[in-house]
């Protein structure tokens, strides 16, 4: 028998363990209303208008052309930004998502290879490459030529969310860290590695893992789908779904970085769509994007089905977005060259706007009004406080100074419009070794409505008021030469604070100098 | 205000919650002491003295070639079981693991190719193959020629573990859904595919991926790895000491399914250690492949010294062996032909004890008394009842009947010898068209100290009493006939109740009839 005294210390003992589990159990009630799941659908080189949903206020022909009832559907619960920009080529926007970072603060201002130490500039008769940061992203120091950085995956890793990475990555080159995503937070990885694009979309091809036929494109991880038909698309979104079961089944809240190969080169048809396009009319190249198209957006209806079966669509954030503007070389895409992101003006590569605008639409239920519609400018490193605030992440610790802005208040009230933000692009780089309009040694800066042009190579700058004229067809430099001016002196500055790398003058081996009044 | 009638309703609320809360956390506990963490540490070929661990009860020539010390320092901390069994050849010991079923109850009774549909068996000019599970297993029905079982991995994962599998795995050939670890039951799954061996150790290979140059053995998942210098058994134990940092850090148990690609050909130098071998008097290929003994103990140091730098080790199992017994075949190893596991008879492929005694340690504080020697004979399919039983998993449900018996009481009692159970093989294949001791076309048999031979070829059989002649030269077949006719009939009635599948006679174009009183 206990006594008095033994008794009382037994009660006190109960009263302090029910307070303690309590206060435990109301933190962790708070913590999943706070930790809403994330799924990023990330598309590899989708134009603006590649799709049925028109983000240019009038539907055009492109928007005629292509065949995407999931987009419009999470248009519909969703909001849509009109306005929101990527960097012109892949790798930078993918570092820029992950890290939070301006392309001109992070340095890997071009697409990276899959060997390391291998600079992808094209040649140039009188400039040598800038020094840029061709092995991409590091989670560790010490790794040469990379932005060391704390990833986005790993702070909701460490967050407590589940993160899952599928499809492409394209974050560092073989032999580095940042060419394999578990080093990059995620907890699964499927598919993801060096490679900016796929061998080949077919499981005939095993996916360009046929014995004595591989490359550095080989996609990895999929092996069961080998000969089976399975288009690759379709088999990272079987992978997917399947490796969202888990966290769900745990109600453990959940990251999924969807990094479909499509629709990059190499195009090749998706037969399941493919005869629909060229029964429109469409020439087999543009049948075959159509067909990539399509197919991606079934995945993306795929998932959204998941999503609703789970029960979680309330709770779940789902972005959507290209990782630059559409190819617009032809070949490989069918037309004229430079006219596949009408009413956009040129494509991947340039900084007009046909190589950085963006579909881009969010769906969160608990937060987002259905069928919203934002016009606030909006570029890709804005994700990262975007999604840390979403996720009721605060006071992190990161190594890298932050660019972006949260755009959680809009997502709150689409009408709110930043005028006074500035927009930055920098590509001191020789994409193709080619002419295209607004490509290979180019910046440009986005205040409001006004989109100036910067040509590194030549000095030269020219001035488009988006507001009138989307196509950047009328330069107005010498129109309001005074708001040239100050645009330009803002790059330059901008570019500077940065550190940014500049081309190299092959005469005088010293980098070009920044523009306006600021000089190296 | 709230009311008295609100009053006492909130009050009766809290106590209910309270009461909830206790029971939960109660729960939440015993879960916790009776989940511990599961590490199996594969090696693949690794004959039973390949190690300076003696196993046979004396130091042999072999314990003192290799230098295994993190096998030694398990040995000391755990339980060395001295009799303990997989198949002759590697798919069908891991199908066994993880379905828990005897080879000659699951068909999978060769190593499965990478290519679907393709039967393994070497040509013969009397017998064509067994009807065999080329397919290997299948977590899925209706895939063809697959054993359709429910694998231990999916279990754990079910019942909360966090499920890694790093290295190899083969399961089932590509094309297959048990190509891919996922679908085994893993949340995480590093370098596992369809492929029994890999193209090259080498990172400066990239372990098999050199563009152009892939087999279906190219090792997937370690591109940060190429041109690094990091020998595959280093690059995989890196990797797998990663992967635990995410179920260590939320507390979750963790099962890990580490399968060694080491130390299966082809033979490459482990350059951290292979010098040694060759100042020691090694041959070039006995130096190869004793430097990756140390190099896969290296990695089992490795592991250990993490889960006791992370204070995990009381409550972490691990379990030590390897896939079959060495290869004995020179070339591509050194020395004499089928001497290389002495002083047991033959290697892989063969059911003499050369090629189905493996190395097997388990430590796990909690239960097993450090430095302890078991007898009692054990077979790989006792891992899987063994393992739900530590984990605490009652009443799960499988698809497949299983046969293998869970040794936990041996854990607690090593001096416990069941001298009663059946110990079976079965090779109804052809591994090698050449001839090799044991191998091709043999089950065997094994009770108490009596092991029984069956060729099934010509009919013929042989019996050992191992506690005498653990090399199985001296045939007593005649000495003891009444056991021999024992064993042989209970060897052919348990093949029939497996439905185990035979090789076909060319001649009549049936299989060859079950042995002894048992007929087609």
């Amino acid at each position: 028998m206990m006594d008095t005294k033994q008794r009382i210390s037994r009660f006190l003992q109960s009263i302090a363990f029910v307070t303690v589990m309590l206060a435990w159990h109301s933190d962790v009630h708070a913590q999943q209303s706070s930790h809403p799941n994330i799924i990023i659908f990330l598309i590899d080189d989708m134009g603006w208008e590649d799709t049925s949903v028109p983000f240019s206020g009038t539907v055009t022909t492109n928007n005629k052309k292509y065949h995407t009832p999931n987009m419009e559907r999470l248009a519909k619960s969703g909001l849509k930004f009109t306005n929101a920009y990527a960097a012109p080529v892949c790798t930078p926007t993918r570092v820029s998502l992950i890290t939070g970072m301006n392309v001109a603060h992070h340095h890997v201002t071009n697409w990276t290879s899959p060997l390391k130490d291998n600079n992808t500039d094209a040649p140039d008769s009188t400039l040598s490459a800038a020094d840029w940061n061709i092995n991409g992203f590091s989670p560790v120091p010490g790794v040469d030529k990379t932005v060391h950085a704390t990833a986005l995956p790993q702070l909701l890793k460490d967050a407590g969310y589940f993160t899952i990475h599928v499809g492409k990555a394209h974050w560092g080159p073989q032999g580095t860290p940042g060419a394999n995503p578990y080093n990059v937070g995620f907890i699964v990885n499927i598919s993801g590695h060096a490679a900016g694009h796929p061998q080949s979309y077919l499981s005939e091809d095993n996916y360009g893992n046929l014995p004595g036929k591989n490359s550095a494109q080989s996609v990895p991880d999929l092996e069961q789908y080998y000969q089976s038909g399975t288009f690759l698309t379709e088999a990272l979104t079987q992978e997917a779904i399947r490796s969202l079961e888990y966290p769900v089944s745990k109600k453990q809240p959940f990251f999924l970085n969807f990094g479909h190969y499509a629709v990059h080169v190499p195009l090749m048809a998706d037969k399941r769509y493919y005869q629909h396009y060229l029964d429109k009319g469409l020439d087999s190249a543009e049948a075959k994007y159509a067909s990539l198209i399509e197919g991606m957006d079934k995945s993306l209806g795929d998932v959204l089905n998941f999503v609703e079966k789970k029960g979680i669509k309330n709770n779940t954030v789902i972005l959507f977005l290209s990782d630059n503007g559409g190819l617009a070389l032809a070949p490989p895409r069918g037309g004229e060259p430079f006219t596949q992101n009408a009413p956009l003006r040129a494509g991947k590569g340039s900084v007009y706007e046909g190589g950085i605008r963006v579909p881009f639409i969010i769906q969160y239920p608990l937060l987002i009004k259905a069928g919203g519609i934002t016009d606030n400018p909006v570029i890709v490193e804005d994700i990262f406080p975007a999604i840390l605030e979403l996720a009721g992440i605060r006071n992190y610790h990161s190594i890298q100074k932050t660019d972006g802005k949260s755009f959680v208040p809009v997502l709150k009230n689409p009408a709110l419009t930043d005028t006074s933000r500035l927009l930055l692009w920098h590509y001191p780089n020789n994409w193709q070794a080619k002419t295209i309009p607004g490509t290979n040694y180019f910046s440009a800066l986005r205040k409001g409505r006004w989109k100036l042009i910067y040509n590194q190579r030549n000095n030269t700058t020219e001035l488009y008021d988006l507001s009138k004229d989307l196509g950047e067809e009328k330069n107005v430099a010498t129109v309001f030469p005074a708001k040239t001016k100050e645009l330009l002196n803002l790059l330059g500055r901008q570019l500077k604070d940065y550190n940014a790398p500049m081309p190299v003058d092959k005469k005088t081996a010293k980098p070009l100098p920044y523009p306006g009044d600021n000089s190296n």
